[in-house]
């Protein structure tokens, strides 16, 4: 593989690891507030409504929606379904929750050394404040935050890949979109970028259940940023 | 004041000091190539140049046109003036020292205060990838790029600042905005941002023009970005 010009990274379960920084949250959360609640289901179920919502976003079903606010409606059905009653206050600032996610052990040290031989951006469904509040809670040493939202789509839509492509003033196949989900790299690869798979294994948990993919199907399969910022030479 | 929530900073002339980066760069460029140039008019130029074919866009006489192509523009017609003839690869690699700008000597310092108390941010008629480029080279620490590039606007157009408050997810009052030039602050203020002036007198060369400002017209004057810091409690 030629060296590419710069990466783009997914986020969400890529670069932090939502399920544990969720549950350590509503823990701490649930013990102040005094409720008994399965955190890890409560996280689980949190995240598998998120791609429902942002399905809705992309068929015209709901209007354009940024992930507080998706978040926020799920929440509300599975506070509502639990029978757990949140004051407005207390409601908003779980919901942020989203906004403080920690990075995997590997994401600070090899996005350093990344970023010291390419340009490193996000391109996340995320909006831009939560991608920009997540990287100073977790030191995520971005060069630029680039989001759905700049775009008005959605991923997998071609718009978010090629819009990053086009800001980074650069030809999509000299861009590597990075991303733990099989799902978003095909998405990645049809807009003509190159990919980079990284398997994160516990995303959902220790032994939890991860999207198919083939061997191939990838140009590159690292082990963790560290490892790819070794087989790219940085 | 009650303390902002976000800061966001014009770059050119505010954050950098492109007149000594051009000047060093001509200087350097002209003696490999047996030029002899007056370097500091030749910026002067190039930087006067600059303004008038945003303006050009702003009013639609230009179709929308990144920086680089405005640069070139000029470019193209200060080396044609002085009868200089520098082949393809050379004109495009000078027309990129806008990527390669130095900051003045309180920029990273005060900027790396300023971030750890407030997200800070570019807001400037730089599109993105120059701005990435020149955060690199200076290591300016920005936790986000805005760039009049995202708006399909250049500043003053409330577009701008309206468009990076809404990224911020914040009120304009919330956001103050920094620079070096009253007309892009009384721009911001019209926005309903908030505004600090930080003049910088070398701006345009030892004695050179600085634009006309009332006192009390901004919210804070400081006198560099480490005053900023102090000033802001950061």
């Amino acid at each position: 593989m030629t060296a590419p010009a710069a990466l783009v990274f997914d986020v969400f379960g890529t670069v932090v690891d939502w399920r544990s920084s969720v549950i350590a949250e509503g823990t701490a959360r649930g013990a102040r507030l005094g409720l008994t609640v399965d955190w890890a289901a409560f996280a689980d179920d949190w995240r598998a409504g998120y791609p429902r919502a942002m399905d809705e976003v992309r068929r015209g079903v709901l209007p354009w929606t940024n992930i507080d606010g998706l978040h926020r409606r799920i929440l509300d059905r599975l506070l509502a379904e639990r029978g757990i009653v949140l004051d407005e206050a207390e409601a908003a600032e779980f919901n942020r929750v989203w906004h403080r996610l920690d990075p995997w052990p590997d994401s600070v040290d090899g996005l350093t050394r990344l970023k010291a031989k390419f340009p490193i951006a996000t391109l996340s469904n995320g909006h831009v404040r939560l991608l920009v509040d997540m990287a100073r809670h977790a030191g995520l040493p971005w060069d630029a935050i680039f989001s759905a939202e700049l775009f008005g789509h959605y991923k997998p839509d071609p718009e978010t890949y090629l819009g990053a492509c086009r800001l980074l003033d650069l030809p999509p196949e000299q861009v590597l979109m990075v991303a733990a989900h099989p799902s978003d790299l095909r998405g990645a690869r049809a807009a003509g970028l190159r990919t980079v798979y990284v398997p994160r294994p516990l995303e959902r948990g220790p032994g939890g259940p991860m999207e198919p993919w083939t061997e191939g199907e990838f140009d590159v399969v690292a082990t963790d940023f560290v490892d790819l910022a070794r087989r790219l030479g940085a």
